[in-house]
């Protein structure tokens, strides 16, 4: 069997994520994400406007046009999971490809969301529903099964190929995480299982914090800091969590949080309805009946004067704004655009990281320091990650021991950083472990 | 009233941590610690049979000569708790004082070890043991209470004086845990109390961890942690888990987790029997039958090659080393000097951060290169602080409102964070958040 | 005699200096600065049309107010040099006080434009120029000195003031420089005639560099660094160099450079015309016939234009643009807004540092992230400092000995680093080297 | 012709180099350094009397191994330069190959004193003396030719060997410096002429420095920052220079300096001895009469006390240990083991980057607590590096356009930062830039 690996996006930068892997004359892409730093660097807010060509130019999508030169039909564009990282390209380069895409319910719900929002193109592929741990045939040949996997997004799944030579494994994004608080974990037992019953020919692997020793710590710990933080809270005063509003298992753990704290939950941002929402319309998450969802202005505008009538200390406000973005709701309270101040020891809780980029730095910077100016407390970092980190990488290598190891989502020094743990299990760097280029193609013959 | 607070050391450092309190003319001692960095830049190993005008030379103890010229009686040597760099001076100084020394049971026992390791003085102070949540008269004005108190060592305390026109708080080292491993919770409903019912004239507060901003994790966190990262451990191989041997907190979690992992739980080292071992014999914590502690060059020894025989996979091996310590136990693995190999795929569990100090970062390097030569996996800082972070700091000044402020336990940088925060409470620097240099002192009148 | 030393701005941040020195009952007041960096957090650009209780509002210039309890007569605004974090308030605050404005020539000029562009108040006090080296009668007891000083801008001063009992040093900013490329070095020798000959009473200290070890480098390494980078040079491409346009001796070595390069330079960008213009017209710098400086938007859009059309690799183009700010010249460049495109290969020499603020880290990453998208070359951080480092410092006060030290522009954390400098000299903290909070005021007996 | 390049050693560390280079059946090996670190780590100071496949074991030399499946003859053994990473482990592993050792006048002389000094193996391969800017024929096909380099040690060559296909460039270590203070510049020119009147196939290129933007500064620069700092020094006390005793410009430099202060310079130490008077005794470097060079114990102890009766403030004592390292001078005289003792004032200047490596950082660590408890002036990295800098690599290649470039000198994230580099000049990932790993071979046809 014949099978190439062509490295679109995403092997020079975290970010736009994009892979097509080719059996024999059918070919697969994995993923058409988005790279914000590039849109932000470019000063450009209205993407959904741009023509694909100028965001490739700019390095804010895949250059797919280095599969011009990959022969073979397109047979589908299979998403592992709705970030934008692997789906925001999609409404930009789909319609090119005479393909269905593949996802499970809630990226495919986001996906939709993502399509109808573009502007510019109109994207009319089919769209399929793949839940995980179930199998579609792609070809005859080609079988894909969604295994269940944990990441920091709702119905993420680890795409399989299965052929009859062995199978590719398409494993980003993920963590292993023991004690997941929504969902289930990740199917390493499934994962065994294929490798055990088939061979697996090769593995791209989310090498996001391959730099990170040890284990990526379980959501459930995340959870964990979060109460300890709200349960402490002073409770004459306003209290204000932020955290990305696609993670639908933090959500729950703050929200959770609020009854202990006997204070109603409010989620407010635009995003925050997009993604929680459409979360609780799906029956991902069961949110309690006090909980409300303010995601337009004008609801926004509405609860917060209530928030303010009532007084703060009676609400739990989660809210958009943790990477400081401009125009979100957080930020806007710090500028002082909307009805509801921030008052000396009102507690801001950044249930988030802060994105490594001289970008989103500045906008932290810039809210952190209007929020304290106001009299703010600031409690950061309140977070685990959503990736697996080094030792979980050696981990799922030996349970799966693929062939071949492609590491992606990430520059050069991600890749080969990958390729020295994959060398402590006996990998060979070049030989069957390998570092490819946004554009280039690995053959493996089998 | 006539107070005055003398610095006699950690006010330039972390470590060697030593006050004198003057309330009219009877002063009080609080803590008599070490500075290990000195002994170690000073290669000097032995210090039990150093004088200490050499230990004070050096800047390993603090210079208790600045005394002489504060008239009074000393009528206490308090310590807060068993840590080095609070009793580790004490057998090279406390004979020159005819007072008695006042500590809570547990760190009575520490206290009493040193003072039997030391070679070169005879310390024979009374030394007086005063449970958590007692009172004890130390002059017929000057009452001394404990007040319990959180940190990464057994039966801490917050010595509280009080006098008839207020009291004063040693507060180091503590940290707020809403729910702790090992004990009970920093008692700051009996701070509150004592603020209520009177003055708090002034506060030493404990700075090491005033530059982490937020508050410090639950030990319960690093419980969760420990247990995330065992419950994987691969069954096959050996586990080694590392941590601060004074941490029974943290053993305790470490050897619960091993009765769930199947695994026969063993402490090694000199310092695991004294701490774990007077831990045990003091009801502080109650070990399983099945765990062994051993203690003595032959005991190691002959467990090691126990280990070997029976196989370390049957077996949670919990050790000293976790700075890389030259002669600790798993140093001395890892140079090949003990019966028992480290093997491929062999985990490594350092429950512990690394202390920031050059020469125990060179410490851990050679010890984590070696052990990486030889194939082990590591799993770093597993680990939550014992100490209390800024806004943890923030909340106990809320709660205990003293008039007066002074940082200890590190340099001007964290004396002037400290003086920061204390300024976003209404405090003014110089006139009631002071900043103190060793052998300076402040005088306050009430 | 009764002298007052109060801190009004710059004494928890490093801008928006601000001191004023009370003798008896007359008041100096030491520069009126701006802090650009709150100005950026709030996104205000029209500083220009803002009301000065708005501006201190956001902490962008001196909370002057704090004066109101200082008794006594203002009798002078002495401005050391013409930075903006210096000279930046003067438009909004000084036109309050009933006083002259005594300035250097150069700086005087600079003075003059900041008030001109002024929107919102009429600044009429009068303004005085004294050379460096003369003396000028404050009022028939206090007697104002300008020492000569190198900095980073030319025609700098260090300020004293002369009275009956001693002396006032006001420091900021300056470097030991013992080769400097423009004008002379900072005359030690009259410093330490002015210790021998009267009493140094007190001195107000520049820490801005405090934590950088060892000595600042004379300007005539940054000459050296330009010349061997701009040397090396591509005949063939284009060679961009930017530098910070008050920095005239620095930009003397770039247009000297371009002779042996047999380039033609010329300079771009507004500031770029308001200082270096101003100096070549003052004779501070005396231009080679073939220098063009183009400042306005149209005098930019034809140079470079004729540059595009004669071939960039005929000229060294010196622009505006290093801290990446929106709407300077080379930012403009990047962006492609200007006529004259960055080509593969060209050079850009970044002659400045990277200004520690995360806004500023953004605009760089932005500008470079582009450049380099574009092909270009970075050569960053071809520059030395005009700010004395921590051994400039040691020389400084061992030279001078001032009774007393007050550190000044920086955060407690530089003046902490500064007290513990002063202390190897055997000053003692809080006895003669004092560390001041914005409002807070030193009294002096003598 | 069929080409062989073999990564032995320096492809995973900075450290041990060596690298095997087969034309058709014949190989030249390039290098046999020592990788000092694991020396460190393994604290063994003996390495004299350790078998090579000890030192092989812990890391120390190349693993040469790996050369008995490269079928050939060895016909040569060329070092680059005399300094331990590229000649180190000569005198462990030279004696195993057939062969002569070829290197420049300077190396040779050092190469001859390890192979004296060596204790556990007779190294008796002839030594040949080749001059840059010569050539020799190593068989009648393969000429070497040494080209002049700058680097920190003097007499430095980059070895490329021509053949009637094409020549191959062994570039490691240099700089580009177009001042040079001691030698000639890199012979760019003559690079250049190789790449016009041949081909150059392929390149090996150090990668010590890459991730450093812009160029490495002058060797001049260095010179005047030593001038400026010991301009300034107070003439009453004590200067105490260190440095890298290699480096023999460096020296120079401070020698010369020694006449400006009107100080007499002398050189403590064995390595001073062993490289200066080397260079001194070639005609390399022309010292003044009254320096001296101090390298037995005895001749230090006898002028340090000289030097403490005729006062320090006579003399620039120039010395080793400015990594601290145990035993070195500095350290000796900071232990207070030496008849010299540092006086409050006295001025230390570390003309040295300290090495990145923990154990360095410690041993600095405590050599400067050590001195500046006894209240030393510590003046740090008054230094320039030796190894070109991204943007000169940028300028070597575009000279020199060889076909095939492989990085060295550094583990992955240099090779891989140098690929990046080497891909703005048009070259594309593992089909013209190669990573290799210690042991892994590239196969060239042409």
């Amino acid at each position: 069997m014949d099978v190439g690996i062509k490295a679109i996006g995403g092997y020079e930068e975290v970010g736009r994520n994009m892979t097509a892997i080719r059996i024999e004359d059918k070919i697969i892409i994995f993923d058409i994400g988005l790279y914000l730093d590039r849109v932000q660097v470019h000063e450009e807010t209205r993407t959904e406007k741009m023509h694909s060509l100028d965001l490739i130019d700019i390095g804010a999508i895949p250059d797919d046009t280095v599969l011009n030169d990959m022969k073979g039909e397109i047979v589908g564009i299979v998403c592992s999971h709705g970030h934008l990282d692997h789906i925001g390209g999609l409404s930009k380069l789909a319609h090119r490809y005479e393909a269905p895409i593949v996802a499970t319910p809630f990226t495919v719900k986001l996906i939709e969301k993502e399509i109808k929002s573009e502007e510019k193109f109109e994207v009319d592929n089919p769209v399929y529903t793949l839940e995980t741990g179930r199998k579609y045939l792609l070809t005859p040949d080609i079988e894909l099964e969604f295994v269940k996997a944990q990441h920091s997004i709702p119905d993420c799944a680890i795409p399989v190929l299965h052929t009859s030579e062995g199978s590719i494994m398409y494993t980003l994004d993920f963590k292993l995480d023991n004690n997941p608080v929504l969902g289930e974990k990740t199917d390493t037992d499934r994962l065994q299982e294929i490798n055990q019953e088939e061979n697996i020919i090769a593995a791209i692997m989310d090498s996001t914090r391959i730099k990170e020793e040890g284990r990526t710590p379980s959501e459930s710990i995340a959870r964990e800091m979060v109460w300890d933080t709200l349960h402490q809270a002073n409770k004459e005063k306003g209290v204000f969590v932020t955290t990305f509003s696609s993670h639908v298992a933090r959500i729950k753990s703050i929200v959770e949080a609020a009854k202990d704290m006997d204070r109603r939950p409010i989620l407010i941002g635009r995003s925050m309805e997009k993604y929680v929402g459409t979360a609780e319309q799906m029956g991902i998450i069961d949110l309690p009946d006090n909980v409300g969802i303010f995601g337009t202005p004008r609801g926004r505008e509405e609860i917060l004067k209530k928030v303010n009538k009532n007084g703060k200390e009676n609400y739990l406000i989660i809210l958009t704004g943790h990477q400081g973005e401009p125009g979100s709701s957080l930020k806007r309270i710090a500028d002082g655009t909307l009805p509801l101040e921030i008052d000396e020891g009102d507690q801001v809780i950044f249930s988030a990281n802060v994105i490594p980029n001289p970008l989103t730095k500045a906008n932290r910077y810039s809210l952190e320091t209007k929020l304290e100016m106001q009299g703010a407390r600031l409690f950061k970092d309140v977070h685990v990650s959503g990736h697996a980190s080094r030792q979980d990488h050696y981990d799922i290598l030996e349970m799966t021991e693929p062939e071949h190891v492609i590491p992606a989502h990430g520059g050069l020094d991600f890749a080969s950083s990958y390729a020295e743990l994959a060398e402590n299990l006996g990998y060979t760097f070049g030989e069957d472990v390998h570092i490819l280029r946004n554009g280039q193609e690995l053959l493996l013959k089998s």
